[in-house]
């Protein structure tokens, strides 16, 4: 059986050009990487996961962080990135920080300490400062659905801001004369520019107070409790903007028992566009491109652990206006 | 600083002896370990991650492998195994094989290549021809949601056959007349155990045909059009026991678009016990122990680290009835 050395022999090139080739690692130029595969090719080389091992480098495997596996949210964006990452020959690994600091810290060591080729980060709590020191220790990050303007980190985040702006003229649209908003954790930056999306609509608008705002937790039994005390607190709301879909169908669940009529009555709008086919009515929703965030990390990850030279930077993704019957007749 | 070969000479054992007790790897008598605790006690040794794999182990790492990322039920098991692997001093990392054989034989070379600690393994189509060979591999693994009678494999599976004779005797009691089953995929041990349960408690009493039971998909969309299929084939059915919750809420939607009244004209149960706070009626199930099934996997992998001669059979959990609105008033 031919061996990394017989190639590296065959193609003229040493040992360590085969393994960057074979691990798509460090900069490989297209007639070098030609000459190896050529090489492999004559002698039918085909590398084992242990060969790779000895090659000194590990089989490519990439972690997926999230922070709440029990928002629908994550496991989808989990299934888009193992869709492309398996595209790129790439496993993952999937791990629940379930918005613990300290267990995100402790899984950070792991992920060094076992080698993954890179990372896709989604957190609420690490600082630019961790992310940056992973970097800093071979890892590769990617970070979904949050963003750093102004620090080196490669960011994917829904234009949260602009969204949030558009369901709630959406809202307006349908006849609404007084809309309240159930928002996110208020640190996370996503769940903020939603909120702030909101106010940019409403506040100049003559029935808005800052009482119709209730914070919630991104989850859904959260945004039931949100609800009630948004409406016993205010009166007369007939358009409820969610700061995601879990809290819309929370809030969608105390509307059922108190007997509202959803859409006659109250119209219900959230963010994110998890598959929820289940609820009744069906929930309108202001879309994230999960499947293109997941698609885009795999693919800027992939250039990054390739050593490209990639810019790292905040990148904003479109969302759309998904109209069901939750907020229209 | 103090190095692992301080703590071995102070405890006056070997530096092997150490690293077991270290990383809970091999056997230590009681007496030993706290020799070499109370050694690491005296000259503060704290072993940083990169000092015990320079002490010859991996950080402790175990992998938990499940089919279907996108089924509550998953999320759910996984949360309850981390919350007991943290008090074990395990970090977990996830493994989604999406049901896909080819994928999930990939994972096992990687988590073979990775030298994770043990395995948790929930799958729909791991053989056990396959799983003993990572056990031969120096893989332990648990299996979880699955039983192998008769083979050499540790696995925790709720009674399942005994849980659905339990949910349809509940129908019966509520005055059900003819009752249809939703089944889950037949090469799913559990989805297999469940649907013999109901044939147990239904196939002697005189309405019963074999056209009662519809396959579906343990997926909530597959649970809509089963439940579709079975009610335009069999009328005058009053009572559905669904083969796993998500089929179960799937057929929730069916009834409330159909205009039945639950439970009024139609009880309906499920299985598992996953939480759906937010479905209307609220659903009644039965309660697969998770937690425990969680917590026992990981005990019981902690004990195959550790060397300890374990019984390889299978362990069977209790179910418990759950009664909410879909089933009675």
């Amino acid at each position: 059986m031919a061996t990394i050395r017989d190639v590296s022999k065959l193609a003229g090139v040493s040992v360590a050009t085969v393994s960057r080739v074979l691990n798509r690692s460090g900069y490989v130029g297209a007639a070098t990487e030609a000459k190896v595969t050529a090489a492999m090719e004559a002698l039918s080389y085909k590398p084992s996961e242990t060969a790779r091992s000895l090659a000194g480098k590990q089989s490519s495997m990439i972690a997926l962080m999230v922070p709440d596996l029990l928002n629908p949210f994550f496991p989808e964006l989990a299934l888009a990135i193992e869709t492309c990452a398996s595209a790129y020959g790439y496993t993952v690994i999937l791990c629940n920080s379930n918005n613990d600091a300290e267990k995100e810290r402790k899984l950070f060591d792991l992920l060094v300490h076992k080698r993954v080729d890179g990372l896709i980060l989604s957190s609420y709590t690490a600082t630019p400062k961790q992310i940056i020191a992973l970097q800093d220790r071979g890892i590769p990050v990617v970070v979904v659905d949050n963003g750093f303007p102004g620090q080196p980190i490669l960011s994917l985040i829904a234009r949260n801001r602009e969204g949030a702006r558009e369901a709630v003229r959406h809202l307006l649209k349908q006849g609404c004369s007084k809309i309240g908003h159930l928002s996110g954790p208020a640190d996370v930056t996503a769940a903020r520019d939603r909120r702030q999306g909101y106010a940019d609509e409403c506040a100049a608008l003559p029935w808005f107070s800052s009482s119709l705002i209730e914070q919630g937790d991104f989850q859904a039994e959260g945004g039931y409790d949100a609800a009630k005390r948004l409406l016993d607190r205010e009166p007369g709301i007939d358009g409820i903007f969610a700061g995601n879909d879990a809290m819309a169908i929370g809030a969608l669940k105390l509307l059922h028992e108190r007997g509202s009529r959803v859409p006659d009555d109250m119209r219900v709008i959230g963010f994110d566009g998890i598959r929820v086919p289940m609820v009744v009515p069906e929930l309108s929703t202001m879309v994230q491109p999960i499947y293109e965030m997941g698609e885009q990390a795999m693919q800027q990850l992939h250039r990054l652990i390739g050593g490209e030279d990639v810019k790292r930077e905040t990148i904003e993704l479109n969302t759309s206006l998904l109209v069901r019957r939750s907020s229209s007749r």
